[in-house]
């Protein structure tokens, strides 16, 4: 019945389709934005039921015959413009992936995290990760029924990846990180011999309402539009999108941590710009998405590392930031302030972690969670696993378990196979930075003379930004820098810092 | 196939279905909140959209034809319970009314809905009725098609305020309406006739946050449970719920006007208290609703009215209130406040009408209502022939579209045959009131002692809330009052107070 239609009725069925099942996906982002945010507490149990619902919904529609017919047939056609043609191939590759699992499973999954969230939650409260470990324990067979629905070469922990990050493997991620681990080590220990900058000045008392008055600003000034998003408070600081007129960022205030909240916040605006700056025409479509995680990744940790730590930056914003803590900055040159917040110490906690150790604490989570879902390690056996290796690569004792292994939101999110986007996002923001100042004449001249960051925004627009997903992560990368991902680029872009520093 | 399961399975399927499609409109309904609330601008449209979406999916869910032969083969089982059997009932009243509109129709209502709200609030900006007028005039259209598809007999707007109010006709509406216009323009000439107490200390400066706090001192005060639900600012102060453990109030700030927000807030308290007080264990069924929008608003006007211009109420709460605003009400007594509150003044803005001339606004906007839907009254002549009601039925003149028929949200949401809910509520409301007051002994005592609202309330819950949407409004005040309505109760009530002031 198919046959009968022109292409382009065909393409625009397709178009329709995909937009309301986007229409759904974004619903359920807004129920689980306001889930962070506004939500009462009792209303948490109808909400997680109300997601799951959504959630199962728009994997029906995903999923339905129709739309296997309708891409197969659109797949068939010869007279797609080359973006159309990439837009359905990629469709019909996530209707594959996605006709593995059963809407029943979504639901299932999707309760099960709402759970474990609220889990989470109490086991930090009650810094006891006893708390979290039973539905830890069903999430992780959730996960690995889901990989072996999807199915996967060598390890489950591949499949789980690959919904992440495309074509990511365990043996492309072992020998990233085999190869880089001994670099970072020895940068760690240069560092470590250099002397100790002072960063005490991060920990004075810095008022709720001007630290709010100043993330707006900060936000504002990279870029941010807030006539298409808004920021908010949460728990955990986030970047959501129900489409590129609509971005939203959270953070969290610390009054006695300044860099808690700012470098949260520029990390969730390199976010929000990536989203803001995607085509709102290809609403729905993979022309109108991301291209993965990491890529996602490399536009927040560029932001907040490249741009956010440098002294260009900090050249122009440095005295702006003195506008609104003048005691706290007051006997603060700028050299001892770019000295201090980009201080390489090993600590405990990964999202305050500097730029360097931050790779060990990602590499971390990677060894668990590869253990995790092959079934190697047990729930159990995680603080202890997670404690010997904080002491082994970074030497640092764990006190608890709020400062150890019940950190992060991401595995009562279900998230497995997430962590590594973050290590490869920053080893290829290192990438886009160097390529970048390449390309834009004047690029951190502008930035420390007025603040002026449009340059580099313009480029991310055009070189990233503007192709969706079009192209997969690597072939981004080898399309704007001229080759693949390079670890040896952040280690280069690292070493210069220190030695600048 | 359906006659193989059990009774209990089959009721437990049909509670699983219709707990989908509530979480499917819960879930637009939260877009809609935040729509109100939250929205970034330029997000408008592809929420407008995603709202579409989503009440086409719970239209298609609640009309499949699985879902009729669900409620069907159930209502001919005869173990069910009682409770069970009325679900069962109604739900496949709302089926066989839902089943005559299309899924298309009810996306095509709500886009429309969307654009005719943002022309209604650009309207406004500009003071200028033409604005809104082509919008309006589809959405005018489409609820007449509405009508049609739904059938009537006599009046097409019957088909319309069937939607709020079950078996309410024009034949009714006109006879409850003729029956107290004289009585209420006899009342209005006799207060007339009075001394006009001063309410001018209402019109001071009252800064915003302080007023923000007095809202939730005063909502936490009535009984609002802030775990189960929350108060924002919106452009209109609305009342909405996700279910019974999450429901929302906004409210506005004039900072010259104390009783803009005040009694608005108020009103939305005990629409909120309602849904709060509705079983949550009946979450998606018959069982767990509001009755009817003429009783939800007997619940908001009894408790902005009855109660929140009462002298027992302001006994014990004018000293709070001069805590939140001790130099504005220094020089003003008890008296004078309860008499400055209840001032009757023909005015223009409806939600500013006292108790008495209130319900020429609603009965003005019926009858244009009704004229509209039947086609008598085009669009065109909106503006000339609500300004002479105003003249003819209150005496005012009318300025500008902006005071005039501008004025109300409600037909830009696509809600016509909703305003007659609002005088039926206020009859409804007198007559509880009258009911309360003799079952609970010391009601308006305890209020006047100690700010004690709780005896009220328990009895509204038990009375009202808990049957849910049992009874029909009818029925309801019936099992409650021992009559149906009777709007004398609203004369008796007024005339009380008229001669206690």
């Amino acid at each position: 019945m198919l046959i009968r239609y022109s292409t382009s009725d065909l393409y625009q069925i397709y178009t329709h389709t995909f937009r309301k099942i986007a229409d759904v996906k974004y619903a359920s982002a807004v129920l689980q934005w306001d889930q962070e945010t506004y939500l009462p507490p009792s209303g948490a149990v109808f909400r997680g039921q109300q997601i799951a619902t959504l959630n199962e919904i728009a994997h029906q529609l995903f999923t339905e015959s129709k739309t296997g017919d309708l891409l197969t047939e659109l797949q068939s056609r010869h007279d797609l413009t080359p973006l159309q043609r990439n837009n359905v191939s990629l469709s019909l590759t996530d209707y594959n992936k996605l006709k593995k699992i059963s809407p029943e499973f979504v639901k299932q999954l999707s309760k099960s995290i709402s759970a474990a969230f609220h889990s989470w939650i109490e086991a930090r409260k009650q810094n006891d990760f006893s708390v979290f470990k039973p539905l830890l324990g069903v999430l992780i067979t959730l996960k690995q029924q889901e990989a072996a629905m999807l199915g996967y070469t060598h390890h489950p922990y591949n499949a789980l990846m690959d919904e992440h990050e495309k074509g990511a493997t365990v043996v492309m991620v072992d020998k990233v990180f085999a190869e880089i681990q001994p670099l970072l080590q020895n940068l760690l220990s240069q560092s470590q011999s250099l002397p100790t900058p002072d960063d005490s000045f991060l920990n004075q008392h810095f008022p709720k309402n001007k630290q709010w008055e100043w993330s707006l600003f900060i936000a504002r000034r990279l870029g941010f539009d807030f006539d298409a998003g808004r920021q908010d408070i949460s728990e955990h600081p986030f970047s959501t999108n129900f489409n590129s007129n609509d971005v939203r960022i959270t953070t969290r205030i610390d009054e006695n941590d300044f860099g808690n909240m700012t470098w949260s916040t520029i990390h969730e605006v390199g976010h929000a710009l990536y989203e803001q700056g995607l085509p709102a025409g290809e609403y729905g479509l993979p022309s109108g998405e991301y291209a993965s995680l990491s890529i996602h990744e490399s536009q927040s940790r560029l932001w907040e590392n490249c741009v956010g730590r440098s002294e260009a930056f900090w050249t122009y914003f440095f005295p702006e930031l003195k506008k609104y803590f003048p005691e706290q900055f007051a006997s603060v040159s700028l050299t001892e302030f770019v000295n201090g917040i980009n201080k390489v110490k090993p600590s405990l906690i990964r999202t305050e972690a500097d730029e360097l150790t931050y790779h060990f604490h990602v590499m971390i989570r990677y060894e668990l969670e590869k253990h995790l879902i092959s079934g190697d390690l047990s729930v159990n056996e995680i603080p202890v696993y997670w404690n010997d290796l904080y002491k082994k690569l970074l030497n640092v004792d764990v006190p608890d378990d709020k400062n150890g292994c019940l950190q992060d939101v991401h595995w009562s999110h279900g998230s497995f196979g997430y962590f590594p986007t973050y290590s490869l996002g920053s080893f290829y923001a290192a990438q886009f930075w160097q390529k970048a100042k390449q390309d834009v004449p004047m690029l951190e001249q502008q930035m420390a003379n007025n603040g002026d960051t449009q340059g580099l925004l313009t480029w991310l627009r055009t070189n990233i930004h503007a192709h969706g997903r079009q192209l997969t992560s690597e072939e981004l990368c080898v399309s704007v820098t001229g080759s693949g991902l390079n670890s040896h680029s952040f280690i280069e872009y690292f070493t210069r810092k220190m030695n600048c520093l």
